[in-house]
């Protein structure tokens, strides 16, 4: 098998050189192993493909770890010493919710089917998607509201989430662009409506986390798209807290 | 084996009636799919430990492809159609970073080894790490600084990452403890030193990205721990936008 060195004393192995199959792999795998020991390395990464899946029992069988994974490829490690750090897992899955008010103070809203009270519009950002246009896309699908991305007005971790893993959630103020509601995605959503902000507030069939959400964030101003965002930084987007002094 | 239905039409494979080697598996699973083509199941959920890492080979054969792991164990799933919607993928890891200035306006700023630069002190927050306490134990970690949480101040996502995914980064005003700098962590940190504002922002050997990041921050108010943090939602970590109204 070939392999490359990393920056931190480690080897990452040449996906292209793997071994078809266990009975091939054990033996290459055993090797360069040892080779590792004798040059005291700290880290060998192993990133297998789908269709390699057998591989996986002899790499966790020679003492590798799962590291991280993507639908069709699996990176696992294995440590030359019980503290060597593999850096950088993902650990956290990314929420939007939109605050959405119209003119008449009144609050966009929707119920999930199966669900009681009723909550902002928002999901999951999918791998790869911005922040913005998630929740923008998202309070569509929910609402069939267009709405213009105006600023992050709350963030929100919580640990454990599932799989072991944390989520994040980050609460945006949209402004609406239209005021007729066309669930998009009637499959999830079972009502979506304006609400008169001191009905929702004062609805005890709506969540006492959900209702102190919206009460502490209705005149906030928060964090809002910076000038960073542009062509010289294309893979950041940027969000910074308004000045005082701006 | 034993499995029991989710709510979306989904059968989980109980991890306790897994056989526990291929020969005894391949049947057991194969079983299992006929009976889920019949009932129409949209996603099977197979949780495998370590010890059963041989196991996997014979999953990805049937057609299950990797959804989520942790260093111990792995989560793949089968879908019913192309189609089947298996939520909530961990797409992000979380970086902090302390924006820590004293009472004389001089910038906390580090140089790690072998770059270029200084920069915020931060770093990665752990797996179930909650964000305050994780940016003051990396402020201190790379400076001696003990400092205490004050606000958000900025957040940045990045895609791609690494391994395919996306990073998110949460800059956060610190108050500062102490004055007496002592790295911590010397093998990883070359330097760290408070720096004269207008010095920091007019050295370009400093980056331009990080330069733009601490001019913009620097008067900024931001985002606050919200009264939401309590014994009530101990999952939750939650920060609000501050109101021109509060």
């Amino acid at each position: 098998m070939q392999y490359r060195l990393d920056a931190f004393n480690g080897l990452i192995i040449d996906a292209n050189s793997l071994p078809p199959n266990r009975e091939a792999f054990a033996p290459a795998l055993a090797d360069l192993l040892d080779q590792a020991r004798r040059e005291g390395r700290n880290l060998i990464w192993l990133t297998l493909p789908l269709a390699l899946g057998e591989l996986v029992g002899v790499a966790t069988a020679a003492g590798f770890i799962f590291h991280n994974c993507l639908e069709e490829e699996l990176t696992l490690v294995w440590r030359g010493a019980p503290t060597a750090f593999a850096p950088f897992v993902p650990t956290h899955s990314l929420g939007v919710g939109g605050l959405v008010l119209n003119d008449r103070g009144e609050l966009l809203a929707i119920r999930e089917r199966g669900s009681q009270g009723y909550k902002l519009p928002g999901g999951h950002v999918e791998l790869g998607e911005d922040l913005a246009p998630a929740v923008i896309r998202e309070v569509w699908e929910e609402t069939g509201i267009q709405a213009a991305f105006r600023a992050i007005v709350g963030l929100v971790t919580t640990h454990p989430y599932r799989f072991g893993k944390s989520n994040l959630y980050v609460v945006c103020r949209l402004a609406p662009l239209n005021a007729d509601i066309a669930i998009q995605d009637p499959a999830e959503i079972e009502d979506a409506r304006w609400l008169a902000l001191p009905d929702y507030l004062a609805d005890p069939g709506n969540s006492a986390f959900n209702r102190e959400l919206v009460r502490s964030l209705i005149h906030s101003e928060g964090l809002r798209p910076s000038d960073l965002n542009s062509e010289r930084y294309p893979k950041a987007e940027v969000f910074f807290a308004q000045s005082s002094k701006d």
